[in-house]
């Protein structure tokens, strides 16, 4: 029976201002997915390892329900076998279902003979991510799949443009242990945004790009600002000004909620100063016993077969 | 007595997705002003060449207006007497009051000995704007001030961005014989804006700034798209609809109001793309004699001394 394995990157949605545009794939917090053919014309869901709290049911789990999005297209009748090992916990905002939304996917495209170029995978990705959201929106599936710093410039018809990111832009990424949904994080939000705040944004969102077209980490920092989601969801995650202040201080250039958090970022520039920042989050969370800290950089390659 | 002539390049607010955040100075429309040291000790509008509505009043001129209040920060009695001659008629949303504006405190600047960098000149010149448009913006006299394509990141405190144009890009203007004031056409918007369309937005000024970094004049074109201004002020220009659909058809990228109009521009790969939608364009305004039609590129030196 044929079999393959992939490794999916973890990623930041939103990058702090390009709210449901922005992300930015990360060399931790991914998935490594093994599947294998099977003679019983389904897709099952062998084991998941490292996270209790996702479903094994295929019609449900995210994993599953992209692939089969995909064997419906091509009008396959073949079953498969999934053995997911999760990088990071879902829930915790450094894209757990959009990688394993863009791993399904990608392993089912190379079993099938790769039938699609990863931008046309896209949207069967997003047919689990819809799972976690209830929305289609790419900015963490984008990444994932192509590594890098990615724009969601439309989603229709959908255009998404890469970005090289800077040698010297390191993250120090802390998530505290609360678990904060997705589809309830969103629905938060409101349905207008004031045009002021909208007007701050656009010039933030503009100064992120270039700053990674530069390679100016104090303009990114200073760019990740957010008016959208940021004022109200950072009142979910304990200690999120003390953090932010903490980082700064410890000369991180910005701040900001990963995707719909828990996790936070702080953009570093080189890992020096990102473990500075890592030693003053520590402080911030040290009876939080549970919180993860990673010091990282961008993934590069994307969702791709590993052994 | 000591006089100076200086060249303000006119330019588009806007560029389209950039609402109060991007310019784009053009080499057409700009003023030519002239300032000599008189021995009254106070400021003096000596002739107003090329608009007739322009006040003469040193008080409510908006060069005379940024010029004093340059003088009133250093403590300079000094007077001074002013001819501007006015490359485009104000109300056009080609930054005619910009270049006025930054015209002034610039002439003013050489004549003290250059007290003053450009970058700070800039709030000296936003005080002429605030006649205009009542606001503090400086998405026209950045661009004059520096030439290029630029972006206010922040506005407070201010941080101006400035960033490269293609070399190909060429810009298609139409200004029909309408005049929209500035600070009618901001009453009109909104406070608020959808978030669905400031996620949009979003995009597109990502997709701008990387069509102008990526020399993809496609790119541009396809991002100068907004959801803030135009589609109410595009009711008050006369067959904004059909020039749109025609500039498109003529091979234009992109289509939209510069500023706040009722001047337009299209996004244009070469010059024999642009003459071939200005063709088209002057089909659409064939009734109206006394439109004006400028094929222009960037001015990438912005505001400078002359003769």
């Amino acid at each position: 029976m044929k079999k393959v394995k992939v490794y999916a990157p973890g990623s930041i949605g939103n990058v702090g201002c390009g709210f449901d545009v922005f992300g930015l794939a990360l060399n931790v917090a991914g998935d490594i997915l093994e599947v294998e053919e099977n003679n019983i014309g389904a897709l099952r869901i062998i084991d998941i390892i490292g996270d209790d709290s996702i479903t094994r049911k295929a019609e449900k789990n995210i994993v599953t329900v992209a692939a089969q999005a995909l064997l419906n297209e091509v009008g396959s009748k073949q079953g498969f076998d999934f053995t997911l090992t999760k990088g990071v916990l879902a829930g915790s905002g450094l894209g757990s279902s959009g990688c394993s939304a863009t791993a399904g996917v990608f392993a089912i495209n190379e079993l099938l003979g790769q039938p699609y170029s990863k931008m046309e995978l896209l949207k069967f990705a997003s047919v689990g991510e819809q799972i976690a959201s209830h929305q289609v929106h790419y900015d963490n599936i984008a990444p994932s799949m192509f590594g890098g710093f990615t724009i969601t410039r439309s989603n229709n018809p959908l255009e998404i443009l890469q970005l090289a990111v800077p040698d010297n832009l390191y993250l120090a990424i802390v998530r505290p242990n609360v678990i904060i949904k997705t589809n309830e994080a969103k629905q938060m939000l409101g349905n207008t945004m004031p045009l002021a705040n909208a007007i701050t944004q656009f010039g933030n969102i503009a100064g992120l790009i270039m700053g990674m077209q530069n390679n100016d980490i104090p303009l990114i920092g200073r760019s990740v600002e957010d008016l959208v989601a940021t004022p109200i969801r950072s009142k979910l995650i304990p200690k999120f000004d003390e953090a932010k202040e903490a980082a700064l201080s410890a000369g991180a250039t910005g701040f900001n909620i990963a995707g719909s958090g828990p996790a936070m970022f702080a953009i570093c520039q080189g890992k020096a100063m990102a473990e500075n920042v890592t030693k003053a989050l520590k402080q911030v969370y040290i009876a939080d016993h549970a919180a993860n800290y990673y010091i990282t950089q961008a993934d590069v390659k994307g969702t791709r077969i590993i052994d």
